[in-house]
This record gives C-alpha cells, sequence and structure tokens, in this order.
C-alpha cells in the first residue's frame, strides 16, 4: 500500500474563552471534512486544545452521528474542551514540540485546525513553522472565535454577534424594567460586560435603543478613559430629563492614571480576574449622586447564551469551519476570516489572513465608532453592528429548556507515552 | 339617562417589581372587559400603580389598538409604570381614601384590578374596605405577579415561571462554558438570583440539570442558614469529582446568625438594597479553596427576560387578567390565583381568594420541594416546578431585536385638583 501524501487524518481543538458558536464552527468543520473522503481520513478532536494533542487525549468524530451533529450546532461551549495555554517558543522548548510532532504523526495528522482567538492564532504560528522546519508535512488553518471580537484580519468574529444580540435584547428589556419602576426619586441601572482592551460588546448594546430616550443612555469603553466627574454629570442629566439613567460598561474601562476600575479590597483579594468595573460605578452614582442604583453582572452568561444566538453569527460560525477544511486541502495555511462585501442588504464571505498578520494582534473599537463624547457609540457603527446580531436560530426545546448535545466521545488509545504539559 | 348600577368604568393598575408578563395579564384585563361593553365603559389605567390614582394620573386603553395590544402581550416590564408605594392605614390618614375615592368617583370607576404582589394584596383589601363602609359601589380584584413566588393562596404566580426558565437556561448555558474551561485546576462559578425571603427562583435552577454532575451542582436557598463549612466541603467534593462546581445562590441567604450574607463595606455604604450575597460565596470559595471564581449577578436581567418566557407563564398571566375581570363583573371580590389540577399533564385552572388570606402574607418553599442536605431540592420540587417553564412563546423580532411596544397614552385631562401623595 503506497503512501498517498494528500491523503490523512485532520484534527481540530478548542482554545480560549469559549462561545455560544464555537460548536458551530465544529460542526462546520467536522461535516465538510466528512465530504472529502478521498482526501481526509479520520476528523479527530483534542480534548482541552493544545493541550489534549500534548497530552494525547483524542477523540475520534466519527462517533458523532448526523443528529448529533445538529444538535452540536446548536449547543453553547466547547464540546471538546477548550484550555488557555500557550506553546513555548521553539528556542525554549524543544521538547515541547518534539512531543506535538510525535503525537501528529501517531494519528497520521496532516490537517491542524485551531478554532481560538489571538493567542490561538499564534500557536497556529508557532506549530505551522516547526512543521516547515522539520519537514512534517501539514497544514494549519485557524478558524477566529470570540464574543471580544478583538481579532484582527476580520470584519468580525464569530461569536460576537450572539453575544451583541443577548445584550442588546437583555438592555431593551432592563431599560423596560427600569422605565417601568420609576416614580419620582432618580434611579440608574449599570450592566457590566465583557471586554477588557476591546469594548465591542458594550457597544453593541448601543443597538438596543430604539428610541432616544431608550436604553442603554451611558456607554463606557475601554477605549475612553474614565472621566468621573464628566460621567456623573451626565448621569444626572439623563435622569434629570428621563427619569432613570442605564450604564452599560465594559470589565477594561480605565481612569485617566490608566488603572482598572476594580474596588480596593477586591484587587487585594483578586479573587476575581477582572471585573469590579460596574460595581464601582454603581457605587459611585450612588453615593455621590444618591440615587438607587441596580447592578448586573452577566459574565459567563453573555457568552454562552446560545438560546439567543444570532442567525448571521451561526451562519459565519459554520463557515469558517467550513472554510478552514477547504483552505487546509487546498494547503493554504494561515487565519480563516470574515470580509464583508455590503452592508445593507448584509453581504459577505469568507477571507484568508497570513498569521503574521493576526496572531497576539488586538482590534479595539476604531475612533470612527466611538462618538465624540466618548459615551456612546457612532452611526457608523450601529450599520457595522446590525446586520452582526440579524436573525434568529433558536436551539430544539425540550420540557422547557434547550436541548443541547453533552458529546461523550471515548478517548482514543494512546499510541505514545504519558506526557505532562 | 337613568344611571345603571351595574356599569361603569374599570381601572387598572400595576405596583411592585414587574416581571417579563405583568402585561400579558394587562392584554388579558384589557381584552376581557373590551369584550363586555354593556357592563363596562370605559377601561382605564393608572401610572404607576395606586400612586397614579391618587395623582389622578390616569389614561384610557382604548387608545391601545388591537395591533398594539398583541405586542403588549409579549412586552416586559409594566407598561403602565409601577410603584412601590403602600396606601396607610384608613385609621391614619383618611385623608387619603377620600382623595383616592374622589378619584375613582370622578372616573366613574365600579371595578378596580390591582396587578402586583403581596404587599398589593394588602391594598386591594383596604381599598375593599374602606368602599364598602362609605358605600362606594366598587369591587375589588387582586391580580398576582411576582418573580419571586410568593404569593399564598395560587399554586404559581405569573412572572415565576418565566424567570425560572430564563435562569434554569442560563445555569444550563454556563454550565456548558464551565465544563469547557476546565482542565486541571479548579473551577467554580456562582450565579446570584432573586429571592429574599423565598427560594423558588433558586430552587428552580435545578431544572438545569440534565445529568447527575450537570449544573448547577449546589443551590444555596434562603430557607436554609448558610453553613460555610459544610458548603465549602460540598464544593471541593464537586470539584474533586466533576473538575468544577456552579453554584446558584439566592440573595438573602443567611448564616446561622440569621444575618444576611453580605460584603461589610457593602452594607455601610448601603449602595445596592441586597445583593452581595453571590459575591461573599464566590470569594469564600476562592479563599478557602483556591480555585477559580466567576460571578454572576442576573439582577433585572431574570425578570424581564420576555425574549424567553415560559408558554405556560404567558397563558396564566393573560387568564389571570381575564378572570379578575369576569370576578369583577360577577361582583366577586378577592385575589384571583392559579389552582393546580394535574402534574402530568400539566392542568390547571384560575381561582379566587379571599383578601385576608393573601395580602402581606409569604410563601416560602415547604420542607418537602428541599433536599434532606440543603443544598438542593426534590423530585417533588421537580415536578411542581417543570410545567411551569413548559413552552417558548417568543415575541417578535425586527432587526435582530425583540420589537416591544412602548406605550405612550395621553394622561386623561383631570378632574380634580391637584395632590401629593
Amino acid at each position: 500500500m503506497t503512501a498517498n501524501p494528500l491523503h490523512g487524518n485532520l484534527l481540530y481543538a478548542q482554545s480560549g474563552g469559549v462561545t455560544a458558536v464555537i460548536n458551530a464552527s465544529a460542526a462546520g468543520v467536522i461535516d465538510e471534512a466528512r465530504s472529502h473522503p478521498d482526501r481526509i481520513g479520520r476528523v479527530l478532536a483534542a480534548r482541552n486544545g493544545i493541550l489534549g494533542v500534548l497530552r494525547e487525549t483524542l477523540v475520534d468524530t466519527a462517533g458523532i452521528s448526523d443528529a448529533d451533529l445538529g444538535r452540536l450546532r446548536a449547543t453553547p461551549g466547547g464540546a471538546f474542551g477548550s484550555c488557555r495555554f500557550d506553546l513555548d517558543p521553539l528556542e525554549r522548548n524543544a521538547a515541547q514540540y518534539d512531543r506535538l510532532f510525535a503525537v501528529l504523526a501517531a494519528h497520521d495528522v496532516r490537517y491542524f485546525l485551531y478554532n481560538g482567538g489571538n493567542g490561538s492564532m499564534e500557536t497556529c504560528r508557532q506549530i505551522q513553522t516547526a512543521a516547515d522546519a522539520r519537514g512534517y508535512p501539514l497544514t494549519v488553518v485557524g478558524v477566529p472565535k470570540t464574543v471580544d471580537n478583538d481579532i484582527v484580519g476580520t470584519d468580525c468574529c464569530p461569536g460576537f454577534g450572539s453575544a451583541a444580540k443577548y445584550l442588546a435584547t437583555s438592555v431593551r428589556e432592563v431599560g423596560l424594567d427600569l422605565a417601568a419602576m420609576t416614580t419620582n426619586d432618580g434611579r440608574a441601572f449599570v450592566l457590566e460586560v465583557m471586554g477588557r482592551n476591546a469594548g465591542w460588546l458594550a457597544a453593541a448594546c448601543a443597538l438596543a435603543a430604539d428610541d432616544a430616550d431608550a436604553a442603554p443612555h451611558l456607554i463606557l469603553l475601554p477605549e475612553v478613559a474614565f472621566d468621573e466627574q464628566a460621567f456623573l454629570a451626565r448621569v444626572k442629566a439623563v435622569v434629570e430629563r428621563v427619569g432613570a439613567c442605564a450604564v452599560v460598561v465594559a470589565e477594561g474601562i480605565c481612569g485617566p492614571d490608566g488603572k482598572i476600575l476594580a474596588m480596593q479590597d477586591r484587587n487585594q483579594k483578586g479573587y476575581i480576574q477582572l471585573g469590579g468595573a460596574g460595581e464601582v460605578v454603581a457605587e459611585r452614582i450612588h453615593a455621590c449622586l444618591g440615587y438607587k442604583v441596580h447592578y448586573a453582572l452577566a459574565d459567563y452568561l453573555q457568552r454562552s447564551a446560545r438560546h439567543l444566538a444570532s442567525k448571521t453569527d451561526t451562519a459565519q460560525a459554520a463557515a469558517v469551519g467550513k472554510a478552514a477544511v477547504r483552505r487546509a486541502l487546498a494547503g493554504q495555511q494561515g487565519v480563516v476570516g470574515i470580509e464583508r462585501l455590503a452592508d445593507s442588504p448584509y453581504r459577505w464571505r469568507t477571507n484568508l489572513s497570513p498569521f503574521e498578520a493576526v496572531g497576539n494582534l488586538e482590534r479595539r473599537l476604531p475612533a470612527e465608532f466611538i462618538a465624540a463624547d466618548g459615551f456612546g457609540v457612532t452611526d457608523a457603527f450601529r450599520r457595522w453592528c446590525r446586520p452582526l446580531i440579524e436573525g434568529e436560530d433558536w436551539p430544539r426545546f425540550a420540557g422547557g429548556l434547550p436541548d443541547y448535545l453533552r458529546l461523550q466521545l471515548p478517548l482514543l488509545a494512546a499510541r505514545l507515552p504519558g506526557y505532562a504539559p
């Protein structure tokens, strides 16, 4: 039997904070790969990202039935497990790469698809470079995902649209609640959303406002230094005009000193990795203006709310997965992304960027998307964002709850000795 | 023209914390009342509950088109405005009642329907008693609403089922996220939900678990004194077995001393009316067990999430509104409620309780619904709760977001001098 250099197995893995639609990308990868039996033997997946490759904890996705593949597409979280683990630079830990390629070789992996954010795209570059250097025949393709929308080289990131839709919906709903509860005394509501360095999710909440006086009234972005006095003056003005003020706060907002807003004792205890900004803002409003303040912290809810996914987003998540397989088969290494062709009607297609143009970089809100006063967004941002939350893609419900898949595939028998990354 | 004692206007008002479906009750009231033109002249509503009656800030719901009535049914928040205001006892403030009945008489109100919680049902009793005492022909009917499910005399409260469905869905989604993010180090996630004295919403999160090791792993109820050592031991055991632990915390949990859990400095500043329990629990897990902990606070989101309403709940909310009108026309004063006829298949009908049996009372989780170890619920609770989250009743979406109604009705011209309650 002659080895066919164009035939081999494909390995897929998930990395970083998961999203409501990363499994739609996984389903796209598996679906597309199954349609190329002439080129792809087995479609493997690693448990917990690159960690699972190093540990040789792999599964064979052939065990997923077509029906379950449909459920996987509509299940949030990372069905194969994710990780926050970066490879060492090759020159500092050659043994790590020896292990990595030993695992890839032991399972005849010729295509590696890594579904993650900025850091994961750097991992892709490291692996491709190392493969090329050692002459291991491998095509690496990065599949983008992040609710933060901070990946370079793509107009938007799968995961963002659904989180944006969920948050904008929540702000619209909360705005109605807040308006109903407002009698004479001023009221405020603060919602803290994800976004350490980039304010895309906070900005997306602006879509909730269907009227000039509707929530959110103010948005605090990490791209704009928090000016407490100016902010409080704006809150007061909104309350005097509307009766109540709804504020969206990105978790990563910083004061003029460049330091992140956080409760003092929280920093010392350090028990929550970030967060705190919303609570600080709520406290300042109450202490300085005397209003009743409610405060909500969406945390994981916003990135796992598959029940309210954007149809645009689920379609793009599947598309980048499928495109990654096709690129890999064509020997085209790089990071798949979304290229926007038109705003309205919205048209897009997938593209491919070199690893170097993406890995470890970060895309923040550009100046033209930030309102002149720094407390909101521009119409240009709204035009950009609106199509990304368009369309509903409800999961199947059973017994009143979404019928999500709990993927349980047996680990493949290890072919190599154990290894602790 | 002879005055017909059986003919007059109906006045509806909303009170207390609003819900995702209180407007479905309002729509039920209006819809039913419109079908009795022989008995009911105008269907009025007060702005901001009983405050609006005292202030004579009334609107005529005739201005709501049939199409908008359909949108009102699917809009969260309180479209007429709510309030947190209790009438004084008659013997302490007779003038308040004089004003109240002057407004009712000026607008020929013969039926008063008040949509609220425990305190509002006491308001109903006060008004009915005062009307009877002064010979003012009025039938008062209470329409229950609360996400807290703590109203006596009804098997469940409109508003609860939808909040329960939203929270259980969120916990199921977060559980998948948490599982994906778990590698070797322990992880925990804490979600704080509403429930000051009654743990119904926290308990409902138990429905999220579709498997013995699925989230939520532990539930902290206000009905059970928080035993920190026992709790931490359970968290540790869950993490050692499953890898991660998801905890649902009712905002009102108390320590063995009967004091509510809250951050010390929070109490002093008092900037958030309650809350804090989830943050305390998250902090204890991190400090004592060293796990990474994420923490979410659902706050208003859970009671305004109309996008994920329970169909059972929206049906019951409309039904209690309609039933209240029919009871009022029959001269049957009291509080409408839901009577359960069977668990599975679920069957129910509306009932009526005397004001005295409902007002100002509070229904907590009964012992048979609380797990023996105090960290969860029983199968009896699950059987009771399951039908209440059954069915989806999506609102209409436009542009990617729910198309909610912003009701804007002009105030009726005042017929009386101004009055400040």
